[in-house]
C-alpha cells in the first residue's frame, strides 16, 4: 500500500503490517461528515485490502475519538431524499441502485459494512469521546480498547432517531440483550468503566499508552500467522455466530480446514515439528468461498 | 387509557406515562391462572398500546412476584386437549385456529409474546418469588430489576415438563448458553445474588425501593424521547440480534433512520442545536414497517 | 449399556446413570487420533444413547485433558483428499457420501456433532491441557468445569489453520464475539483463571476434586428428573438460541409442553402435590419431533 492522502484520515503503516488509521479532524472533534464517510469506505474497501496491511488500529486525533455525525452540515443532515418512501422490499431490491440507495442507505452502516468486510483484524483504540456514529462504527471492529478517560454514548434517542450502522446486529451480541436495550433506551454517555464492565470494551489504558497497546496487540495477532487462515477464521466466527445450527458451522469450517490444511497449514505443521518459526505465503484476500451463494 | 378493572391485575398510570402493572392475587402468591393469562394478554395487546402509556413496570402484590402456574386449578392443569396430537407442521399451519390452538399453544408463551410485542419499554420489578411462568414471563420484558430478597426458579424439570413461554429464545441470549443450560438442568431456585451474577437481572434493590427505582428508570427512558424512535429501536434490537448478517441490520436500520430522520428527528436535531428540550409528536404504534413480510 | 472395550477411551457407569468417559492415551497426553475420533463418535451416537446412561462426564487420564490432534500421525495429518476441491454447494450435496465426505468433513466436527446430538447432559471436566481439538471438543458439551491447573488453547492460528469442530458456532455464543475473536486471533494458551473470567468454564476446582464435582453436578441434573423432558429442554435451548424470533420458540416449546404435560408431567405434578419424589418412566431417545423437517 502506498497511502493516498485523505482529507479526514491519517494513515501510518509499520514494518509488521500494523496500519494505524487516525480520524483527523481534531478541530471538529473528528465529527463524522460525508467526506469522512466516503474516505473510510475507500480505505477499508480498497487500501486496507493490500497484502502489506495485516491489521488496522483505528483511533482519533486530539481529545475525541469521534463526536458523532456533524450536525452543522448543510441541508438535510442525513442526506436523505424524502420523496423515495422506501419499504423493506424496495430497499432490498434496489440496494445497489445508486440513485435510490444514496438517498436511503444509512451512511454509517455503509462504513461499518466496509470495516466488517475487511478479512483482517481491526482494533478500535477509543482515545476520547465516541458518540453516535463515533460509538457505533467501533462495533464493526473486532476489539475495542479504550482510554480511562474515554466516554461512549449511544445517544440516538436524544435526537429522536435510532441506533444505526448495523449496531442492532453487533451490540446485543457484544453486551447481551438486556445491557444493549438499557444503553439504547437511556441514551446516556457511558464512562470508560461502565463500558468495560458491560463488556463493550476489552480493556482500559492510560491515554498515553492506549494506541501503542492496541498496536502491540494487533502485532501479536499477525506476526508469524497465516493471512488466509486468519481471514477464514474471522469469516467463520462472524457468520456462524448467526448460523442456525452447529451443522452449518461444520460445513463451513470443514472447508476452511481443508483449504488451510493444504495451504499454509502444511508449512505451519512442518515449522511446529521442526521447532522453527513458520513462513506463510498466503493472502487474506485470496481465500476460497466457505458459504453458499 | 382509562384503565378497566381486571380481576387479577392492578393498573396505575402516572403523569409521565409510566404504567405500573401489579399482579394482584396476593393470597395465592400471584399464581398464574387462565384468568391472569387472558388479562395479561389483553393488557399488553390493547390497553398498553394507548399513547398515554409510555412504559410499563411489572411487579407483584405482597410477598411474591408470581409463584408460577396455579397447579390447584381443576382438570388438565395446562388446559390441553390430548386428542390433538400436534406436529411441528400442523401447529404452524393451524396457529391461528382457535379450536386447535387453544388446546395446544402454551399459555405462558401467548402472554410472553404479547409482552414482547409492545413497542415500549417494559421493566420487571421482581419483588419476591418468581418461579416457573413467574420467572419466564420476565424474560420477554426488556430489563429485570429485583429485590435483594427475590428468588427466581426455572423449576420445570422438577415437574417433568420443559421451560416454556419462549424462554429458550430469551434465556440463552440473556445469560449465555452455559448458564442457561445449568439453570434449566438444575431446576434450582436462584438467590437474587446468583441471578445478578449470572446476568439475568440488571440490579438488586432494597425491597421498599424496588418499584420506585424501576419507575424512575422507566421515566428516564421516555421523558423527552420520541415514542416512534424508541419503538423502532426496540424492534431493531430484538430482530437483528437474530439476523443472519450485519447487512440485514443495515437494511432495516436504514429504513428506521430514514423515517425517524424525516419525522421526530427533525425536531430532535433542531432542539439539540437550539439547546432546548425537544417536543416529539409521534406514536409508538404508528411506525413504518422495517422488515419484509 | 454393557460397555464395549475401546482402545482410547475408558468408560465407567455408576448406579445413578452418570457415565464417566476418560480419554485414555496418557502416554500421548490423550492426543486425538483417528481411532479416538471414531470411538468418540461411536460412544456418543450408540453407547451413550442407552437408557441407563443419564448423563456423561468427559475427562482425561493423567496430566492432560487432550493435547490436540496427533501431528505425529502418518501422511496427510488431517486425512484429506486434496483432489476433491470441495465447494460449499458440493459439500452440502454430498454430505453423506462417504467417499466424498471422509476426505473433506472435519473429523473434530464429526465428533462434536455426535456429542451435541446426545439428548442428555454432557459435562467436561478439564483436568489439564486442552489444546486445539482438545479445547474445541468441549464446546459442544453443555458445561465445562476445569482444574485450577488446566490450560486451554485455541491455537489453530499458530499452525496456519482455522478453529474447527463447529467452534465458530459455539465459542462466540459462550463467551461473546469480542472474547472469541481475541482468543482465536491470539492463539494463546489460556490459564484456567482466564478461561473462567472469560465465561468459557463454569467453575474451577482442585485437581483431585474436579471429576467427583462434575459427577455430583451431573447427578443433580438427572436424579428424579424426566429423561424426555430433559431431552426436549436441551433441544429447545440449542435450537431456539439460533431461532429468528420468540415466535419460533413458542411453536416448539408449545409442542414440548404439550407432550411433556401428557407424559411425565402428569406424574411430576401429582408427586409435587403429594409431596413425594416423582417416578418418571420416559426415555430420552423417544421424544416427539419439536421442529419441522
Amino acid at each position: 500500500m502506498s497511502p493516498r492522502r485523505f482529507e479526514t484520515l491519517a494513515i501510518d503503516l509499520d514494518a509488521d503490517g500494523v496500519c494505524t488509521l487516525t480520524l483527523d479532524r481534531p478541530d471538529a472533534l473528528n465529527a463524522f461528515d460525508l467526506t469522512m464517510a466516503r474516505e473510510l469506505e475507500e480505505f477499508f474497501l480498497v487500501d486496507a485490502r493490500h497484502d502489506d496491511v495485516r491489521a488496522v488500529v483505528v483511533t482519533g486525533r486530539g481529545r475525541a475519538f469521534c463526536a458523532g455525525m456533524d450536525l452543522s452540515a448543510e441541508g438535510n443532515v442525513f442526506g436523505l431524499d424524502e420523496s423515495l418512501a422506501p419499504t423493506p422490499e424496495s430497499l432490498r431490491e434496489r440496494f445497489d441502485d445508486p440513485a435510490y440507495a444514496d438517498g436511503i442507505r444509512d451512511t454509517g452502516g455503509r462504513v461499518t459494512l466496509a470495516i466488517h468486510a475487511l478479512p483482517k483484524p481491526v482494533i478500535a483504540a477509543i482515545n476520547g469521546a465516541a458518540v453516535g456514529i463515533g460509538a457505533t462504527m467501533t462495533l464493526g471492529m473486532d476489539l475495542r480498547l479504550a482510554a480511562t478517560t474515554a466516554r461512549i454514548g449511544f445517544v440516538f434517542g436524544r435526537l429522536g432517531i435510532v441506533p444505526e450502522a448495523c449496531s442492532s446486529w453487533f451490540l446485543p451480541r457484544l453486551v447481551g440483550l438486556q445491557q444493549a436495550l438499557e444503553w439504547v433506551y437511556s441514551a446516556e454517555i457511558l464512562t470508560a468503566g461502565a463500558a468495560l464492565e458491560g463488556g463493550l470494551v476489552r480493556s482500559l489504558h492510560e491515554p498515553l499508552e492506549l494506541v501503542v497497546t492496541a498496536q502491540e496487540l494487533a502485532r501479536s495477532f499477525v506476526v508469524d500467522r497465516s493471512p488466509a487462515a486468519l481471514a477464514m477464521a474471522k469469516s467463520l466466527l462472524y457468520r456462524n455466530v448467526a448460523a442456525a445450527s452447529p451443522l452449518e458451522a461444520h460445513l463451513s469450517d470443514s472447508l476452511a480446514m481443508f483449504y488451510s490444511s493444504i495451504g499454509d497449514g502444511k508449512e505451519g505443521v512442518a515449522a511446529f515439528l521442526e521447532k522453527r518459526p513458520p513462513h506463510f505465503t498466503s493472502s487474506a484476500t485470496d481465500v476460497p468461498r466457505l458459504f453458499p451463494g
